[in-house]
């Protein structure tokens, strides 16, 4: 399965005239080989209760197979057609606004026995139909799953099920969540409250973590159904998506992605990103490091822009550069959303490699080059593995603690995970992610973990140990705070990591006009400042990096590092500027011994690196501003990729803006 | 009817104690000529269901009549009794809000026949009543009436039928609307859903007209009540209103004022603005323009401020300027809301042209000089005629489209109309309001075309074929991009009005740092910048007048003008600052040859004209400032009116403060 | 009662493990004398319908009384239980948001039977079973008592009955409520509307002084309830609290908090404030002058901070600050919300003494100190007595008519009262709070007005005759504006007070850069604006202190003073700046002949006085800075209380940081 992939999502269905052929035809122009279809339109393919017509998905086949273009197969399940809302209007989620209506996708209670019966039916027909057409190279299960807030009578019996199969008693429940709190107490199974107006973080945090299970059990339904039909060398993917800001931001707070990505074959997800003048790359790395260490393992870009909004569209160049950096971090395709602009509803201006006139433009243009070099270049540039030794712990546990706990400027989890995420990529630390169930910690030199704020004590007590073993972690604020159930922690703060820090505290305040003061940080005045949270952290047996420059505080340590066994232990207790935190980690990571001659490097130029199917060194060195760099190869000769000229050690080497090279290195 | 008329809305059903006579006495020391009454007050009128009381009407009526005073009645029916609600609930609008609740004014379901049964029933008692009362000129349907969001199931139906008339199919229908996107076709007419959940932009537009097109029929079904009691010079006319952003800004969302305009004898407004510092006279010009357009004639303005709120009370002569300001659109009336202030319930704060002591105040005393001069006036200036060169044309559909597609800041349709209608009005340009259908264009030189984002081939034909002929349009961006259910075009942009442009785009972007290049606008770099939305224009014939200063995109055009047969056609494809869009609306109206000495005044001298009833030429000269200022008469002698003064030809004029002269062309 | 206690909350039922015996230990240490239980907890003491379980009280009130440590216990009223919920939903609050859902805290109908019923009997099983515990000093009812916007159809039922009791008929309503505006006439009881919707600001007025007077009736019932157990020398007290702007800041909408004071024995107050650099004792001193007012006599400080929230958790020496600045108010405990931090569920973040640790930690070790210094100062301190010559007048139904009616800037009542309160607790000036129903006007040389927007003419005329016989008042703009139904008066503004103010009004405006002139105001021209509403006043017979410096209204006066009778009316007929409302003020406190020495000192340095049991003078000299202070003892000769230290007339003191002194005078 390894090869580069250039695909589009493919929509016969939206076609406002007939244009098969002719698209099929630019397709091949632009070296697109693969595309996506099937997965929005139940009402077409289903026009009323158990009628079917998949004529669309059948001409679609015959034509791609035709033209040499794979196909992947999306199960329509996550729209639900008119007819079925009329019937059975309870198919829609309730949820604390109140029941659905019908017009938005994914609106429907993914529990609900009606919408599964359908939505059962649809998927065997469908996909018994097209499962041994040659053009079919693999299926995803619906699309963007999640639990859409469902929280209606129904799904509130099943929690309370749920609750009582994980803790047994209600007394177990009633102190560990703290039901006394507000008489908010349940002494009787018939009395449990819906949760949909509690104020318990705990119970709140618990139903969310039941309705990410939902969305597990949902999908691994959905590929089971698909495994029956599923063809040796097909394979079953689903298209994830992350915290949503207007762009794919960070964790996804609705789904636990590493136990939803379990039955899959293959990792897919969509990434969309800021561009233009505000284009960094940073989105793209963190989708990809994410979606890569779900199944450790190479991954697909199902979704990503071509022109997309207006803010979006891509100066040129900037096409070119997102494709191979999706490459770098280890895709092995690189899909659009979508080929043509639609041309009404509701994504009318989500544009795609086409506009509304079909005709060709200047993206599209510039996708031709890229679909050309994907072809050229497959054999050297597919399957790239990582070695990484770094990795960043994230948890969709401390995610919704802390959305029932929030930082007091508003800030969020994902805040504090981009936050140190983001230094790590401008100093080009290649890094996976992990969970803090994660058991095989010592393959990492360094972890870095942002904002832990809900763990169980066996999650902590083992980055304890994987630091006496030798390993490092960098832990920000709010890390330790609370068990598995966002109880506090009855001891010093920051309770069982405290071992490992070397600190306590048992204070915090929000920052008002503080500086850090250091001796250590190069961090000029304009960077040293702390804001959202601090904690008045007192050392035991670390070193104090960094401590509060304020008439009261000033006894107090904001950052310390404590050798514990072998390894060591980073805290920082605040949050600060990017640089700050950017220098704490440097020093970190330098400290693992990890710093290396790619770290002199830094943003705007990323450097990403892997192994491919030949045993080759590969290093991209991509520019992410509009001007010109350079930089020193400081590695062994090797051939740059894409002019296939023969670059030697030492020798000046530029990019273009917005420009990339990619350095084979010679074994 | 050709007077001119100083009115104010008088609610003897308000009044804390018996205060009839004396305010007529002081009605009458201000020139008050006429009162519009009754259209609030259903629940004094008919205490209980049938049980009627006409007692206060009747009342004022015999007191006006004695006093010289007209009266305008309106019907009682935007407001609903405490019993009719108790006794049915349900005539209450269902919106996307849910239930409606009793309390505030426009609140029911103007479709609902208990709601019309009674409605009926209380027009037919009161106006059967009153027609033949000599006091009584004409009558007021309701009152800014509109459709209230009324969305629930009995109107759900009524639009399914609609469709079905209208399209015909539900093939057409899933094509035109694109209903295949997310599921959303519908297949059978019984699952036709609600709107009020739709994400379809082409449906909800089509909802959006569908409930413009229930105002349309409630007001003529309320007019031809009327017309069966109306006598011979009795005049039926609606209260027609703005968008309101605080204030009257700009073409109403809610109503089709061409269509519901019909069957009216008289167009009515009403007018709200800035006052103060801020008071510029646009929106008493674009209001004024608007009512006179809609029936090409005069126009009441039945509603306009006087004291209102603590921000509008006028300075000393803001009244003045704006009572004439309004005859100078072509206003045969002024009318304030209201003439004493209300003591309690809601618009307490709202004030009339007295305040809550009733006594006489520095506004009312200032209105004195109004009716005086009205009636020393009234044969010179009634029924001013306009032959105005210029439209400006305005689309519902085009507003209602972008609304679903806003622009990325938030601007909508009205902020594009505003920027360039503004401008017209600041050089003082004189303008009609035609709607896309409109088939008489040859009779303007240039047509101003703001985002007509929504339009059907055949109106966009007829541009094409106006610029043919010789006439001049300017459009704006976003112009033409969508069909009449808001399907993008499938032709390259602009679409059909492309060949009179002779110009293509197929891409758009936000702008970021983009000022524009040009030899030819005399625009300072303060106001050289583009924002909001900015098309990539590639010119086939046009002339490139400005292009954009960006690394990306500077050889993309921002605007030009095509010759195209005898006509120009001038397209900006970007939003610029007021005084860009300014320079080339000025190029514009001089290629259309309607440049002219009264262009050499600009706002804060604003100028307006028309012919009275006499055929003299009428010129005003107003001060939008409060600072003096002074031109020079270039026209031939004159009599300035207020003073009565001869003013010879290169004579120079000052102006007060807030003041504003007269004059009358010698013939 | 009068000694000096030092508490707080103390939640056995919350504890993440036994800790009463270690906890009692260090409120021993800390010198804690009094915790508050049971107010929260019903469902642990009711876990089902009829099964009672108080073993958490007795075993607390056992090990208190063990330790000498006193009780306050709390009826269990205001959280309600989920088996109570579950068996009947209605006891949940409809609101004008809809019908309730289980979670929070008061979240009832305080009206309904259910709930009065399953109340009633929790109160009578808890109250007589602790009643004759030799622990137990006293009562608190329910919590923080308001009616929670109830209005469900029961509570209008409830209203309608209400209407008619007070007003007897219809007539009257309408005419005094003006429900002849917009067709809100009610011609039959039947149709009464449910209010949630009116737009009728009287109505909505009265319906929110009707759920006052619901809160007035709960406690009273609850009250008479408890004393059927009272034991001599205890006491009942209620929790009243205030406006919340995240902290307390004004008067309390919901609560009319004199009338529903009435039946208490002693009033309590939470007061929660703004610390760290924000921290200015106003809060303190205001919630401490209202607590004072309600029944004329020493309070209870129920709930205040101890580390609560980050941005509150106090510097060094703060918190001893603020627990001498509540006894100086006249209060006879501090007690703190409260002992530890919880764990779980919702308020975890809103810290007490102890951090979630319960460990000692910097706070508490300071409230060590306060507990001492209590001790050792209870016979001196306790039962301060005040003989305060200025009052200010506030109002709840003045505070309600202005939320129907906003200033224009979005400010409110409260906005208004703080921005003169705040300016005489600047200069040293301590008050009372009084009614406008208050009869003894004659007790205060200076009562203070601001916006008394709503009230009957018998309380205007009443401070009329007070100026008459040698009162002072200061009012600000809007007073006196509107009857008790929220109906403008009809006569020239300000109405009834007009006579005394020797000026008249009918304009009013917003200021758009208006400074005010006078020979007078010593203002710098930074604190030289007018903000929010400016009335265009006209001397009769007042001095003018300041009037607008603007071309328009330059000969309106701004500030007038007006001689009349023995006293003088001072009216601010705008807003200004903090330091203009000041100057006022301090000539009006001139003029009232109560300028003396401790007026020389200001704000950061705050003095209260008081005669403590033994009749002698005590002085509190606070320092609200970061910076340390000093000035010099003016009055007689005494002890500095803290230290022991004799203190000489003349003699300079020195304030440290956020530090403070206590002198009782020498007799």
């Amino acid at each position: 399965m390894s090869k580069l992939r250039y695909g589009v999502a493919y929509y016969d269905e939206y076609m406002p005239y007939e244009r098969l052929n002719e698209d099929i035809a630019m397709m091949k122009e632009t070296g697109i080989n693969v595309v996506r279809i099937a997965e929005s339109t139940w009402s077409t393919h289903e026009p009323q209760n158990g009628v079917f017509d998949f004529s669309s998905v059948d001409r679609v086949l015959d034509a791609m197979h035709a033209a040499g273009i794979e196909v992947i197969v999306g199960t329509p399940t996550y729209a639900v057609p008119t007819w079925l809302v009329k019937e059975h209007p309870d198919v829609l989620a309730v949820t604390a606004k109140g029941p659905g209506r019908y017009g938005a996708r994914q609106i429907m209670d993914i529990t609900n026995p009606v919408y599964l019966f359908h939505a059962e039916r649809i998927i065997r027909k469908l996909i018994s139909r097209v499962c041994k057409h040659p053009a079919v190279i693999g299926y995803q299960t619906d699309n963007e799953t999640k639990h859409y807030d469902t929280a209606g009578d129904n799904v509130q019996l099943q929690f309370v099920k749920y609750m009582r199969e994980k803790y047994d008693s209600l007394d177990i429940i009633n102190s560990r969540f703290g039901l006394d709190y507000w008489s908010n107490r349940i002494n009787s199974w018939e009395d449990f409250p819906s949760i949909v107006g509690t104020i318990n973080g705990s119970l709140g945090a618990e139903f969310a973590r039941f309705q990410r299970g939902l969305v597990t059990n949902f999908l691994a339904w959905q590929v089971a159904l698909v495994n029956e039909y599923k063809q040796p060398g097909q394979f079953v993917t689903q298209n994830f998506d992350f915290e949503w800001r207007g762009y794919s931001f960070g964790v996804q707070p609705s789904v636990d992605h590493f136990a939803a990505a379990e039955p899959f074959d293959i990792a897919g997800v969509d990434i969309y990103h800021p561009s233009q003048h505000e284009l960094t790359g940073t989105e793209i790395s963190f989708g990809g490091d994410m979606a890569r260490s779900l199944k450790r393992s190479n991954y697909l870009v199902l979704e990503t822009q071509a022109q997309a909004f207006p803010q979006w569209t891509p100066y040129p160049g900037q096409l070119r550069l997102q494709a191979f950096s999706h490459l770098a971090s280890g895709a092995d395709m690189v899909a659009y959303w979508h080929w043509h602009s639609i041309h009404n509803s509701f994504e009318t201006y989500w544009k795609g490699l086409l506009s509304h006139d079909f005709k060709p433009n200047p993206v599209y243009n510039e996708a031709k080059t890229i679909g050309r070099d994907f072809q050229a270049l497959s054999n050297q540039l597919a399957g790239l593995r990582k070695d990484n030794k770094v990795a960043v712990m994230v948890s969709n546990e401390a995610l919704t603690a802390m959305e029932w706990f929030k930082l007091p400027d508003g800030k969020t989890y994902n805040n504090v995970v981009r936050w140190m995420y983001d230094e790590l990529y401008r100093m080009n630390i290649e890094c996976d992610f992990i969970q803090p169930s994660y058991k095989e910690l010592n393959q990492y030199s360094l972890i870095v973990v942002p904002a832990l704020y809900a763990a169980p004590d066996a999650d902590l007590e083992r980055l304890n140990a994987y630091v006496k073993q030798g390993g490092h972690v960098v832990y920000s604020f709010k890390s330790g705070f609370t068990d598995e159930v966002v109880k506090v922690r009855t001891v010093e703060q920051p309770g069982i990591i405290s071992e490992a820090c070397g600190i306590g505290y048992s204070l915090f305040v929000s920052p008002h006009e503080v500086p850090l003061k250091s001796a250590h940080a190069d961090i000029g005045a304009e960077d040293n400042h702390v804001e959202t949270w601090m904690e008045l952290i007192t050392s035991t047996t670390a070193e104090v990096l960094l401590s509060y420059d304020h008439p009261a505080y000033g006894d107090y340590a904001a950052v310390t590092r404590n050798r514990y066994g072998l390894g060591t232990a980073t805290y920082i207790g605040c949050m600060t500027s990017s640089a700050m935190v950017g220098s704490v980690l440097k020093s970190t990571v330098k400290e693992a011994g990890l710093w290396s001659s790619d770290q002199e490097l830094s943003f705007p130029i990323i450097v990403k690196k892997g192994t491919n199917r030949a045993q080759q060194t590969v290093r991209y060195y991509f520019n992410y501003s509009n001007a010109a760099v350079s930089f020193t190869n400081i590695h062994v000769e090797g051939t740059e990729l894409l002019s296939g000229r023969e670059v030697n050690k030492g020798e000046k080497l530029s990019l273009e803006p917005w420009g990339f090279l990619i350095l084979l290195e010679k074994q």
